[in-house]
């Protein structure tokens, strides 16, 4: 063995003066919303030499702050989404919230939509995701599309008060669902007819024993990669911290796994679809809601998968070999979630950090009560040791 | 347990209406140069929201094209080096290129230089580095300061040929280091006083059994985190692969370590500095170069650590807690060095990702023969597993 190389003459080029020949990049991916999903693909997009580029609107989104490329536009607007598309091998999700025509229309102009708008609809529209699951076999919450009071009294007499009264769309994080007690209640609070433009579901009060999401991957060709179940709990409606593996008996994950695959193929997911999932008392398993993209509940992937899903968007989109999604150690995440005060990097992060084995993920968002602001994940022999990392560092963030 | 809130009106702002307060980035770093390390250095910064800055030299530098914020310049130049430095907590390297006496004048302007210009001469003289080590008790291969054939002919003699002459400063990847077998070799092929500008360090030839490198990450208050030992395994001067942890018995890492921590401290380093080191084939530990700053022989550190090299030299200039170093899973990466013609992304890569558990990193660089364009990293229950899957996917990186 020899530590140098064999004399060559010392002021020769040795290699550096041959001119550097730019190389290609390996695909060109155009993303539609620049949230923090945005910015940790974009940090997945940097590993494979991928240039995302993404639709933001204004350049404090999360993604902009972490140095995607991206267009200023309005994801609601045909012409700015067209723009972003523009050159790209394939057009993917940050969120939903694209006009579903738009998308038509993007693929009609021969665009890749992956999703395709007929599979990314079922996450804009919770009637129909419901209608399609439940004709298709599924099993979903008792449901009714409802347009006035008498809708809502009709459903509940049927399966009993309280009731669960959603927007059709645009609902997240709690947002839009509403448990509802009684019909003097609905008469109160709710204009079913509003504008017309919102269109409203009731759903039976669930009494639910978990909840869990499963993650699949699933590549235009229809290659699929299955994660771990994960457990989400919570409050509020904002999910506040997961576990993976879900602390669930092996059949019922079973069951739910192979629900998931089949949910994947049935509506030709591409990408990242997220399955999520009640447990009833009665331990019946019921679908919630699908998304399609990278999800919250897949944040431990990250640092817990030999894949992570950020990762595993951009093979599945691109139609790229998936990575293997085992799972290398059970972990927990716990969301940071804005609460009465802006987080105060300069102290409270140096206190997180302080945390043995934490993994903390800022978004780089500005605050406002109730906003993911990041995420902290730990692994750990178990799972209950590695959400007591997570929420002890997660804690940091709430404690002035 | 309940999958909604209580009744909220439906068009109530919900939190969603609510004004956003922009948030203070964590930390602003500004980072000289703009190269792979840069680059794996910007996407760990997007985990902690700092601001990182770096100076490029052109927009085609691995790190702009990762989305690092970047000022164009030399990092010889005093003025450029003073623009990206400016408004930053601290300043760091990606390179040691840049000439000590500015970093002297930029400390003398009150700019954070970590590490600081003593501790990085070190690593940009290796004269300096050996006459220093080797006064303060490290064991380090014979050597001495050469000008003339007269110089080297004096050397060889006390030692025996062949010796290795290597320029002081500037060389890498076995660039300017150079085995040499005879006095007229010298003549043939060294001006030992060109220019005057190069100084030339004459070198016994040590018989090798291995190289490993000891990672140590060190704050600016002296709080040290030590990584387990790597070895290193070069091929013309270029480090072709890298184990971890290192196949040595254990009092030889433990004294690797040691030393390593040793160094750290006598030196007052700060971030991430390497220790390269020699195990002789009679046992002996040399200490052969320093480099302060995130290096080749930590990337496994990215999948394999609790916390990436890259995140800790981050935390360790801030002076911010460090993240623990334990290692998860024996790793191996490998090296993409540019061969006979340039990637292919679209071929390669995709052939690339089909090797399970591969993790590879490109780093966006256009091509050159003999050039770092990437990594890939594999973890597995034996470090020779892990070898065998990471260059099962570099092959298809080499192969046409």
């Amino acid at each position: 063995m020899i530590q140098g190389s064999r004399p060559t003459p010392p002021f020769a080029p040795d290699g550096r003066g041959d001119k550097i020949v730019p190389r290609p990049r390996s695909a060109k991916v155009a993303m539609i919303g620049a949230g923090q999903l945005a910015r940790m693909t974009h940090q997945a997009a940097v590993d494979l030499d991928i240039d995302l580029v993404v639709l933001a609107e204004s350049t404090g989104d999360s993604a902009v702050g972490a140095g995607a490329a991206y267009r200023l536009g309005s994801s609601s607007c045909l012409a700015d989404v067209r723009a972003v598309a523009e050159g790209a091998d394939v057009v993917t999700f940050d969120h939903e919230l694209v006009p579903n025509a738009h998308l038509v229309k993007l693929e009609q102009l021969g665009h890749h939509l992956r999703p395709a708008p007929p599979a990314l609809s079922l996450a804009q529209d919770k009637l129909r995701a419901r209608t399609v699951l439940s004709a298709s076999g599924f099993p979903v919450p008792a449901f009714a599309a409802v347009s006035s009071r008498e809708d809502v009294s009709a459903f509940a007499e049927a399966c009993g008060w309280p009731i669960v009264l959603k927007s059709s769309s645009g609902g997240y994080d709690g947002r839009g669902v509403h448990v509802v007690e009684s019909s003097s209640q609905v008469a109160q609070l709710f204009d079913l007819r509003s504008g017309g433009t919102t269109r409203w579901l009731a759903e039976e009060f669930v009494d639910i024993a978990a909840e869990l999401a499963i993650l699949v991957a699933r590549t235009v060709s229809g290659h699929v990669a299955l994660y771990p179940a994960v457990q989400t709990v919570q409050q509020d409606g904002i999910c506040r911290y997961l576990l993976m593996p879900a602390s669930l008996a092996a059949p019922v994950i079973e069951r739910a796994s192979r629900m998931a695959r089949s949910i994947a193929d049935g509506i030709d997911a591409t990408g990242v679809l997220a399955v999520e999932m009640f447990l009833d008392t009665g331990g019946q398993l019921l679908v919630n809601e699908l998304a399609l993209r990278p999800h919250n509940s897949g944040h431990a992937t990250i640092e817990a998968c030999e894949t992570s899903q950020f990762h595993q968007h951009l093979r599945a989109v691109l139609d790229w070999p998936l990575g293997a999604p085992t799972m290398r150690s059970a972990a927990a995440t716990v969301n940071l979630i804005g609460g009465t005060s802006a987080i105060s990097p300069s102290t409270q992060l140096l206190r997180a950090l302080e945390v043995r084995n934490a993994h903390i993920h800022l978004y780089g968002k500005g605050f406002r009560p109730g906003r993911k602001l990041g995420h902290v994940t730990a692994l750990a022999a178990s799972t209950e040791e590695a959400l007591d990392i997570a929420q002890t560092a997660a804690a940091e963030f709430t404690e002035p």
